[in-house]
């Protein structure tokens, strides 16, 4: 099978490892670059390399972010001159961030960087950032419009929110290759991983030309649903949509993908609560929570299976 | 006293070192950057950073480079990724390197950032580099024309030297500072640190300007021979030499500087072989091997009694 997913960084990318353990090449992960910015003059891109390093199997699982085994000698040096350092850079991320300046400064695309990043980290899912623009998103909030790390890290996703400005407009367009992906022959599926729908697969749909293609695309479109039993598993998914007063629900996720959603799986704990359809999507009920690699493989191996079943015989 | 003082790295580094000691503020030091180079994205600038680390106390005296303490981790990850790492990058060095791509970015000139460097690491001595414009030397030898840390690091010294090309040529244009310093008011002496009279001094002398404005200076010029016993006591300077076909000899740094030099500082066992004055600059015996910190205070304290004789009774 061939498949397209959708992600951002820690849920997504663990959906995306099991993925990656079926499918190898087959698979090809649109990942959101609306978190990148620049720090200490580095190119750091939040997501692409929590895909990267969970798919290397390097991943700081504990932390939710950044490299197992890292160590902070550059930073502790910083700290030691009495340099700001609100933003944590491990020595190997930096290694990686330098890398990718480098390459950047050769007038490489983001996407070639991407996929150079994946053939040396020994990465075989092919790795395609949204947009070789940049595409940064700005967070409406209480304290007013902020630049995403500095709501996110800085802090800590206190102020309340009340909107979004996605970075990747008309005027900036698309990255080629991920129309292009969506459009090759053979695809199918493309799966919205169970990542924050506001935060990192919005940016995505908001890449001029994306979402008009899954909606025409010849293939079904399924996600998972980042909301289990009114709360979201990590980050401040539940806590942003309670801000903008919606309901934190699945049907919400299914309202927010219903020009395109043929399906979304929802968690077991789930199926009592819901309809069985929603917003023209069917809900699908199962065991959604990632717990560990074994658990990232089989919600992915059910994923496609879904997949496969609305090929042969279309739910809605 | 106020004292000007021409320098490289290491030999240099140390001389510098004691001239702090005594001096503070009131030492200001000319620093060659005709090695400097970028690597991996970053501006190295090898003799600068000696200085700097040499005088914060915080240099790797037995390497002869670099900081003490030091750590690779970044390096460990690009080695294992199998990224060329013929340049050794340390993680605290990494640190700076960061720092000051970053201030380079904000349009700091080279002068700048060195102030704010000194001021960061707590020394005391003014820091100018001797060029705001990169000028890099080229090493002419037997396997062609070489960038500086090609020749001195990649083939460690190895090829045949013939010849250089100084970077600070005309069309570039001195660093406004390094001039100005060399017209102050006050100056009581400027001193030639024991650095390579060929890799570190020459492109120094090679700032348009500079060296017509040392031999009209109102004060004394003395220097330090980098030579001991026909030989040098680190680096190339005595391989040079010969490969140039120079007499490996005190006399031959005087003759290099004998346009404003007034006097050299010679070994005590050098005296015996050498005459009192040579290419119009009296040759002075004492101790000028520097093991310790206590040496490098006694040789600072040395050049600046000289220079102070000096302006009392001009010897030549």
């Amino acid at each position: 099978m061939r498949v397209v997913a959708l992600c951002g960084g820690v849920g997504g990318a663990k959906l995306a490892d099991g993925l990656q353990q079926i499918l190898g090449a087959d698979l090809t992960l649109i990942i959101n670059t609306g978190d990148d910015f620049e720090h200490r003059g580095l190119p750091v891109w939040p997501d692409v390399d929590t895909v990267l390093y969970t798919l290397a199997g390097i991943a700081n699982s504990t932390q939710g972010w950044g490299r197992a085994a890292e160590s902070w000698e550059v930073q502790r040096e910083w700290q030691r001159l009495g340099i700001d350092t609100w933003f944590q850079l491990g020595d190997k991320d930096i290694a990686l961030h330098l890398l990718r300046r480098e390459w950047q400064s050769h007038g490489w695309s983001a996407a070639r960087v991407c996929s150079e990043l994946a053939a040396l980290y020994g990465v075989s899912a092919r790795l395609l950032p949204m947009s070789n623009a940049p595409a940064p998103t700005r967070i409406l909030t209480s304290a007013g419009e902020l630049p995403f790390q500095e709501y996110f890290v800085k802090l800590r996703c206190a102020p309340a929110v009340s909107g979004f400005a996605y970075g990747a407009s008309a005027q900036r367009g698309a990255s080629c290759e991920v129309l292009a992906t969506l459009e090759e022959e053979g695809l199918d599926g493309v799966i919205l991983c169970p990542s924050n729908p506001y935060l990192s697969i919005a940016p995505i749909l908001a890449v001029p030309g994306l979402r008009k293609r899954l909606a025409e695309l010849n293939a079904p479109v399924i996600g998972v649903s980042p909301i289990i039993a009114r709360d979201a598993l990590k980050g401040p998914t539940a806590k942003i949509m309670r801000e903008l007063g919606i309901d934190v629900s699945p049907l919400t996720v299914a309202q927010e993908y219903r020009d395109f959603l043929d399906a979304l799986l929802i968690d077991t704990a789930d199926v009592a609560d819901l309809p069985a359809t929603a917003h023209g999507s069917t809900l699908v009920g199962d065991e959604i929570v990632m717990r560990n690699t074994h658990d990232r493989r089989r919600l992915a191996a059910r994923c496609l299976k879904l997949l496969a079943e609305l090929r042969t015989q279309p739910l809605v």
